[in-house]
């Protein structure tokens, strides 16, 4: 409903500019007695950390979460609790030039047409450092759903180099400091990235996900569809362009007979599907086959190479001229993306396991 | 919030099955002293209805919307506006088969898991048929963002025939039954079509989307931005796999300069944006140009062709077996979606146009 | 969220003004496979039906409920229950003289400014004809807390005649016209309401409710307070100007010893509380007891005695004057309110129940 | 929504507990270009903090608020604004008692019944000590309504000591300790709370809070009616038992002409209303006149005189017995919810303020 709140009855709210003195975030509606200390969070949020490879920016952020609230002897009370990460590397001297032109791809112009006033400092509340905070509430996402379902994403194509999905190796893909599934790819990744640092530009990339376990029937037929709430939790990370579910824009060119999920009935009496085009949700609903979703992100908009654009005060007084940005910047934010899209996953899960409870008992 | 209505200061709610005495929707939060008349709504809904060609459902509703509540002497007075249909062509016998066997890539099977209950008429609440409501009421939307915005939208793939993008033409478009853009594709398509429905399948396809005059400074940088409320309001129309919203899966296999929408002043001072990659849309906020959306929809689920399937009890007791459905199906949903695409864009459009007045004045 | 919902997970929406063609509603978030006809829908609405005695307004509405949406085989399939009682003895006329005047004490004034336009036939949306589905609405909230748990009301005083609550007989009270617990003051306040009339004024009265058997534990510790939650439903019902939770405004003279709810360890473990004065709600949340609440309903504005009023463009273009309504009203508003009440407190302990059960299993 | 959020388009969240490492709030929603500093915030906290004088708890908080983020260069940037304020004076010992024993009159039975888990530290998540932030969020709140609106509040009776409101000074009043309007009454209340404290109990209060300068058309017909969220807001304080909107439950024993506010065109073409018994508000939209509001405060809860009670395991095992408590309380809290209720009237007027130009531009 707000601006910076999602979820339905488990609900995120952030707050936090990249270089003010800390960010931190909200996380409200969950069960009470679940157990969860600092390093549990600590460790899906320093996945996300910069710096841990040259292929991610060199910003040097320790990241260390607090739990400041709603958590008593080790469980969760059932009170909000409160996460805060505290920012010690922020240069902003480094966008002293951002203050006076617009960077294009990133949100500075929209932001002074909207708000008539700009936190321009490592891109204020629009930064991507936002996402540590949903990286954080998504390990208390992840304990709400339990350990038989498993959330997990990876990086699948950069630039023009897909890996081969045959050879998808999700134990490789978590280890992987470019969370690449495939250990044959990532030396030409590896290579692939260099060349595009050395000549100033970016990449853009593709994830795949996957969550596993989630029981037949959650999400809803209409406005709480699982997959309409899912697609706005990844749409809404920083630089994703596109959502696909199941099969995705695959079904275009398909015929009915094609991409149909045919069922047999198992022992158990649970269905086998034959098939699943659909991604693991249908008519807004889980179906109880895995959740296949893939995203794709756009090239950093932030590259040495020169780019046109315009002064900062949208008014054309400033002059306009060319940028060349040389703040601290990954090569392809895809990377850094996947915890994120691990995180938003889980929240939108989380939220409906509760929904559904709340409904159906 | 709830399972049935989307919006946050605009919000529409729908209720009804397929099957049922009629279908309705409210819509709150409209401002007042809007002009509205019943012959407005009937018209975009007729462009969406049923039996209009040979390549639609044969199904003949009327779909005659009655405006219940909220307008007095021709104008909107800020209470609800309330709009009904009534189901006049309802051929439950068609759908008595679906009593006992689940229909693959259709909700049935979900719903059951769901809610233990089902109601199997011409597939109850998950039905298209829902869909008429949020054309109406996008009427409304329209309404809210007054004649300088222009919303549309068209299909440009059938299968595997795509439309040539440099033909497109919105004149044809809007006036053609297949809301097809280009008049040469056109008979190719009927050919297509005429041919999936002789061999009992069906066609996916792909929809274009624009929405032309939203001023720069729409939406919010977290969790209200633009793109990922019309991509999850993309995603919840019935079929739909995916979205993508300006360049889309393209970004990819980029890199940044390629991507790069680079900006010059123009004399008004306003940026002339030398590309539109990011579909007018950037850190969640509209940047002034063209939005750009795309949707993949799968082929319609119901088709002649055999498929497998199990029984309808969810539990193996009653027996599975084959399903050949032969209710009055559209062999490419993707073109009666084109309506709908544009009523909900509109919808969330004018939802965030009231949504940044609350806040910015 | 919106104007014209309320609720968190099970939603209440109504439309519809009081000479319109109908009056409706839509509950969403209810529980699947729960037993509903209109029949039970009807006896409660019937309860609150004008023209019942000499007492209240002489519109003859019917009241005929229908259920749209949302049951199939008479059970709930967790789609949301529409309902739509028609309007069939609005009688406008009767009401062209508040074209020109606003009647002191209703929304005649504040609409006008609000929206610029009134739909002033009848009051429109803000007359308290809309009430008559939340009774409706009530019904199946009732469902959803199940038998145990009894929600009932009854008035305690017109004007300045109270009721002796030593008294209290709550089989008379929900038998009575009135909703007077106490067949003793019965005649007493038949004859008040008789003077009243006979002069053309109206009296106030005063309501008491209680909810039994409500489970220690519903609520929240702060913005979803049971007593909050309560206390915004009842203020919400047309007339009403006051709320108490349990001793209500007698605690403001009481010290700390007199107004302790003291606690003896029972025999099953559970408390025996000593007393109520909390009215079962501690820190907005339900203790096990009765919950107890009070209400002050103010006299009737519309009086056939003449008042000083203005003219209704609210610029002083027409001419002020003396306003003598004549419509049919009720002498008395706080005796129709009675399963108001009943109702709006069912719905607001319904979503919570199902709250409940959303964060805590 | 959530259980720890509240307000539509301007929303407040908080998080900590009374005896956590901090307390903080998110406000949302917040116009940009505001100007806002830390001074201002701490100007109102401190007219709440305890220890200020003997007739309020020797709890020594220095409660120093820090803004964290949504502020650049002494603006609103249109980002959430979060505010925290550390816990220096906690002293969990002296509730030691407490993790043994329920107190009466306290949510710790109900808040274990509710989560089986209870933070008993100083009452946890249920203190009173939360409503620091919404002081604090108060602020800005008044800074939306701007200088024209003027909320404030006082405490009209102490025990069954009620000033002669004919003597109302709000000067004097708002320079308080007590919060008292009248210089004469404030050595009785003096000697009265002396003498509570040494008996060892505590009283109960009333306060009157009014809004002037509200334009006439701000709230909704419906379920977003002034009085409605408003009621909810103070009943949502801790203690309040009863919430009065104009003349109350004086409505109850008076007739309709007694109670009207007739009116009169004034040479400006507005109203002169000839009375307020509505309090400002009709049909839940505020008329233009001041806004009158009452509440019912109960005595304090925690005495040191001896309450039965029983054992903190809620099912028996722990002996019950008597509790004295101890701890450093407020011998009457009316005191120190005076700014806590004009904080919160201002933050749902903000919110309407808002809400109405979303909605009429």
């Amino acid at each position: 409903m707000s601006f910076n709140t999602f979820g339905r009855v488990l609900r995120f709210t952030s707050w936090g500019e990249s270089h003010g003195v800390s960010m931190g975030c909200i996380l409200d509606g969950i069960p009470p007695q679940l157990s969860l200390c600092q390093e549990e969070i600590q460790r899906d949020v320093n996945r996300r950390r910069s710096g841990l490879s040259r292929f991610t920016s060199q910003r040097k952020e320790t990241d260390q979460v607090r739990i400041l609230s709603g958590v008593f002897e080790g469980k969760t009370t059932g009170s909000p609790v409160a996460l805060q990460i505290l920012n010690v590397d922020a240069k902003s001297k480094d966008y002293a030039e951002i203050a006076q032109l617009y960077r294009p791809g990133h949100a500075d112009y929209v932001t002074q047409q909207k708000y008539g006033i700009r936190d321009w400092r490592g891109g204020g509340r629009s930064s991507a450092r936002e996402t540590v905070m949903r990286v954080a509430a998504g390990v208390i996402a992840k304990k709400i759903l339990g350990e038989k379902i498993v959330v997990r994403a990876g990086v699948s194509q950069i630039g023009s180099l897909a890996v081969d999905c045959e050879r998808w190796d999700w134990t490789h893909c978590s280890h992987d400091n470019l969370f690449c599934p495939d250990r044959k790819t990532l030396p030409r990744w590896q290579a692939l990235l260099d060349q595009a640092r050395k000549e100033g530009t970016s990449l853009g990339g593709r994830i795949e996900a996957q969550a596993r376990g989630v029981p037949a029937g959650w999400g809803a037929p209409l406005y709480a569809k699982l997959d309409a709430d899912l697609a706005a939790a990844l749409m809404g990370i920083n630089a994703v362009k596109g959502v696909e579910v199941g099969a995705g824009f695959a079904v275009v060119s398909r015929d009915g007979k094609q991409n149909a999920d045919e069922m047999e009935t198992s022992d158990s009496g649970a269905p086998n599907f034959l098939a699943n085009n659909a991604g693991g949700i249908l008519g807004g609903i889980s179906t109880g086959q895995d959740l296949k979703l893939s995203l794709a992100i756009k090239p950093t908009s932030s590259i040495r190479l020169p780019l046109r654009t315009i002064g900062a005060d949208g008014k054309g007084g400033l002059k306009g001229g060319v940028i060349e940005t040389k703040g601290r910047h990954d090569p392809c934010v895809a990377i850094r993306a996947v915890p994120v899209v691990e995180a938003m996953i889980a929240l939108v899960l989380a939220d409906h396991k509760l929904l559904h409870r709340a409904q159906c008992g």
